[in-house]
């Protein structure tokens, strides 16, 4: 820790810092309620020049941050998602852009009627209020989480991992500059000053000043958060995700997809995890050989295994796994039936997909599956926020309450209903 | 405890009974989703034919439960909530044909794009899943919770207070009998076999059983369930409404609000309990008179109690108290700013109101004000799922996730993802 983030902050206990964050966030949140959608989209225009202005400072906290790190000895993989660099930086910059020129969600009319006394009914949006984001590594999160809660007229409280912790508070600075600029409330974004886990914990308990926790991390992180939270939490869990290959696929179209939706990116959630194949789907081997070339390694049940060298039984784990890696496994099923038994059974209710030219059969998986996201003749790799022409997201939503599958601005977002009248009184 | 329900099931514990439970309503929440509006529909005009014709043995039950909470010295509220008569039971019957009438939320389409590589998206509704349902002493809870929970498409799992033990397993084996009749599963809608309080701890801990707990009664209840719950709850807190009579008001419908918001039925969720005068407003003594007139306590500020001796002087507990009574407290404020703060300050976010006629002012009330229903010039009485044209309710929501409001079938629903592809993999 450095002087300018002091690890004792001035505060008796965790409990009580949380209470001045939440306290500062409600105001805030008061104030960008009503903030028209020409501040909003100013104020984060303003973050990202901030960004840019202040990338030398960014750039050196985050390597602070990677030198910390790879003494600490984080893997590969961590510190890749930890760096930075002038492309990422600038990157961070243009996602918080284009967030600001993001259709505003508050204030729009879901739906209206007239009801035969003549009251007007209306529901409209309006932001969910002080949004608390828990999340791990990655520095990109803190511009983020804190532009897609902005513009969604939210105040948001971050909570980075202590990993990052240098590269988040310069990151903060600057979007902090950038609404100062603006003239919105500095108070809308807000980053928890301490890296103790007791402030975690006060996070989760600060029912009445923390309208929602999203946690964006791996499963301890969300497990923790779900198990100890008293406000409403928007999960993120596992992707084990499924393709099915119905013996009327298209074989060329299977296995084109078969290696996009497995090995285009493996650590992503959206990617299948396991491969299911109709018995009377002519040619698995195809299927399994241009995964082998493609550098993915092959579990197989015994029918699978059979049909070359290059794969290994599955065992019964493997059918609950997540790999985030360029592991799949394979599984025989019977027809649809099979198929929807197997998901049922193993699913984690992210992304599962078809790929059928039969559009009966297809209908069926569409209307049978119970999944946050259920594809026909796609990859799964698609299960993306940007991808669903969202702009963005805050995570894929895998519960079932408030909202399902991509989270952007909407889902950052609850409604009223407004009744319009003319003296009515209840008889 | 009658011999019908032995007081201690057969089951180790009350978790081991919760899990009992909830396997049995996860297997009939499969065939639910699945099943056609026919088949809802006829399974809840089944139900109603039995709530018809069991009506002897549920009456008798009833006056069973009316004897014993007299005996037991509930007050006369109480028992009026818990009794049952032939009318009473028929306007049970009629509700659970009503929303036998009420359009299916689940499969309608929310809303669908094509991206410019061709995936077509769309939002449709599917079930909640398991709804666990936590209520007190009125029995017509058994059947209306019941029949909104099965035309969403949901399992029902339903635990009612002891005071209503009998009735509510008298109305719920005429539930039983006509889904029965109906070919839809029994065990879409079980009623709890004990009243032993363990089991709604089990019932607040079931996660991945149950997947929404609604707590339907007091203070003390909702409480109990929001403090103990790991299931997402959808609450209904205090009713702390408004009325606010701006300067510009019409003096006769002001009068007619007043009364009409506060008296007409005083003991329910959506009875105004403070009205708030603007300082500028010429006619408040007309307000109170006509209050007192119709047979209301009026609690003033100084300055309404100045008007009358009939007006008593607020003390500080008045502005934060659901009454739920012929009881109301009157403050003036300055102005819509005025108001907008005593409402900020005061209100539980359920329903406020304004009374005026001068446009701007009303539409800057309706934005400003962030509560589950905002009205101008309507009485604060018609919150009410029926009133809304939603057919009826399952409660109103207070908090701010996932539904707020009145929540009829789409509140019980959630949607999947659909993506229709055509091969497209991702770049």
């Amino acid at each position: 820790m450095t002087a300018e983030a002091p690890k004792s902050p001035p505060f008796a206990d965790a409990d009580a810092l949380v209470v001045a964050l939440g306290t500062r966030a409600r105001a805030a949140a008061k104030r960008l309620a009503a903030a028209t959608t020409g501040a909003k989209a100013a104020a984060l225009r303003a973050a990202a020049r901030q960004l840019r202005a202040q990338a030398p400072a960014i750039l050196d906290a985050n390597a602070r941050d990677m030198a910390a790190g790879a003494a600490g000895g984080l893997g590969p993989a961590m510190l890749d998602r930890l760096r930075l660099d002038a492309t990422r930086l600038g990157a961070i910059a243009d996602a918080v852009e284009a967030v600001a020129a993001l259709p505003d969600p508050v204030g729009a009319e879901i739906d209206r009627t007239e009801r035969p006394n003549g009251l007007v009914l209306s529901r409209v949006r309006v932001p969910l209020g002080v949004v608390g984001i828990i999340y791990e590594s990655r520095p990109n999160v803190t511009a983020d989480a804190a532009a897609l809660g902005l513009m969604a007229g939210n105040a948001v409280i971050l909570r980075g991992g202590s990993e990052a912790a240098h590269s988040n508070r310069a990151i903060h600075a600057a979007l902090a500059a950038g609404l100062s600029e603006s003239g919105l409330p500095e108070d809308a974004v807000q980053l928890v000053p301490t890296q103790d886990r007791a402030a975690v914990g006060a996070l989760l308990r600060a029912q009445g000043l923390i309208d929602i926790i999203i946690p964006r991390g791996g499963k301890g992180l969300v497990a923790r958060v779900q198990d100890e939270a008293r406000v409403p939490v928007l999960a993120h869990l596992d992707g084990i995700n499924h393709l099915y290959i119905d013996a009327a696929a298209d074989p060329a179209q299977a296995v084109e997809l078969a290696v996009n939706a497995k090995m285009r990116r493996t650590g992503i959630c959206g990617a299948t995890e396991t491969i299911l194949i109709d018995r009377a789907y002519p040619a698995p081997l195809a299927i399994v050989d241009a995964l082998v070339r493609a550098g993915c390694e092959v579990r197989g049940d015994a029918r699978i295994a059979a049909l070359s060298p290059h794969i290994a039984r599955a065992e019964a784990g493997d059918w609950d796994c997540e790999y985030l890696d360029a592991i799949v496994s394979i599984a025989t099923v019977d027809g649809l039936d099979g198929a929807l038994a197997h998901i049922d059974a193993h699913s984690s209710h992210h992304t599962d997909a078809i790929v059928t030219e039969d559009a009966a059969t297809a209908e069926r998986f569409l209307s049978a599956v119970d999944s946050a996201i259920v594809m026909h003749n796609a990859s799964t790799q698609f299960a993306d926020g940007g991808e669903f022409g969202l702009g963005a997201e805050i995570g894929i939503a895998t519960g079932r309450l408030h909202a399902r599958g991509p989270v952007a601005l909407e889902g950052l977002t609850t409604y009223k209903w407004l009744v319009r009248g003319s003296g009515q009184t209840r008889p």
